[in-house]
């Protein structure tokens, strides 16, 4: 299998939270992959043949998925006998996909959007100020200077998860399956991308993101931070 | 059963989005109850044999639970046999639990709020202005004025919502379970207590909580809309 990813100058460290999504998706199927690095810019030819515009994209011999979501309900469906990815929660971790994604990666990315920045390839500068700085209506430089007040709104969307994880070790119960690395491809991203402590010791997310990180032989802790 | 719930000058009509959780579950379970009608400031003393100060209690001959997260649990645990609340995704219901509080009630309430105080029982009023104008920091006069705004902040929150429904008829799946419940007491909340429409008839949740009114015979629809 290839997995299609984003990276920034550093070529190792994909930064992508859909891809992450993705890599902890296969490897809790026990499935191998290559991937394949991509800047911003190649994204749009490279992954033409897979008719898309974004990251992820697998290809798993002449079978070619793009969308994480997609990715995994093909995993799930075509490698049944490997552990689930949904246990019998396919319905509410589709629901937690889209949830998460407006009241997480959203206001997230507003706080991580000017670090960024600083880790895209040299070639990606230009198209990364086009098309970022149109979204948020600033500059990157503008972006900078209210990152600590976008990450004070992200920290204040995260009473809920941390509340639930008082009473249960990952999202999805008593072992970790898709919606846990929904969220664990969150933090990736911010640890990837930025130096900001998106979480305090104390909280229970804390401790939930050491146990993901523990996984797999700790895949997940073979992203360097960048400070 | 017994199940004690917030009801205001019409006691026919409880409003609160927890209760209706719990009788929609109930009803799930197909377990017989009555409700016991409580105004808000009948309810401390009322359930203090609870050690409780909400609705939704249910008594079930001996057991006495409050809090609606853990009625369910309860039915689920205590009555095996009966249809599932939660599938296999009890730990992803209490994930939706939490995040639909935040994500949704609270703004919800704001909107609400001033419609509510014209329901709810002439002897609750003086409670209710002391204890909610201080949690919003305005008087009720003052939040009608700006319930168009929150009702328009709340509005912003159902895309993920409305995206979920767009490929599956229920949250919980193909069928409804506790996580529709949730959504859907908080839908009732709102036809009880206003006249407010929140829901437009192009977007999904419109075409979903039709379903869920014919659900257990119409039962959702023995609450009858305020105006």
């Amino acid at each position: 299998m290839k997995l299609y990813e984003l990276v920034g100058k550093d070529v190792e460290q994909g930064f992508s939270p859909y891809v992450w999504r993705t890599k902890m998706a296969l490897k809790h199927k026990g499935l191998d992959f290559e991937t394949v690095p991509l800047i911003f810019s190649e994204i749009p030819e490279t992954l033409s043949f897979a008719n898309s515009k974004t990251v992820p994209v697998l290809k798993d011999g002449d079978n070619v998925i793009a969308d994480s979501w997609d990715i995994a309900t093909y995993l799930e469906d075509t490698y049944p006998d490997r552990p689930s990815l949904f246990g019998g929660a396919r319905a509410l971790s589709h629901f937690a996909n889209m949830t998460t994604l407006i009241d997480l990666v959203v206001p997230l990315f507003s706080a991580l959007v000017s670090d960024i920045f600083e880790i895209i390839d040299d070639r990606d500068v230009a198209l990364w100020r086009e098309t970022r700085e149109g979204r948020l209506g600033m500059t990157m430089e503008e972006a900078k200077e209210v990152q600590g007040e976008n990450l004070a709104k992200f920290r204040n969307k995260l009473w809920a998860y941390n509340r639930t994880l008082k009473t249960q070790d990952y999202f999805c119960g008593d072992a970790p399956a898709y919606v846990d690395y929904i969220m664990y491809g969150i933090f990736q991203w911010a640890k990837a991308a930025s130096p900001l402590k998106v979480l305090e010791e104390d909280e229970p997310l804390y401790a939930w993101r050491a146990r993901m990180d523990g996984l797999f032989d700790g895949y997940g802790k073979t992203l360097c931070q960048r400070v």
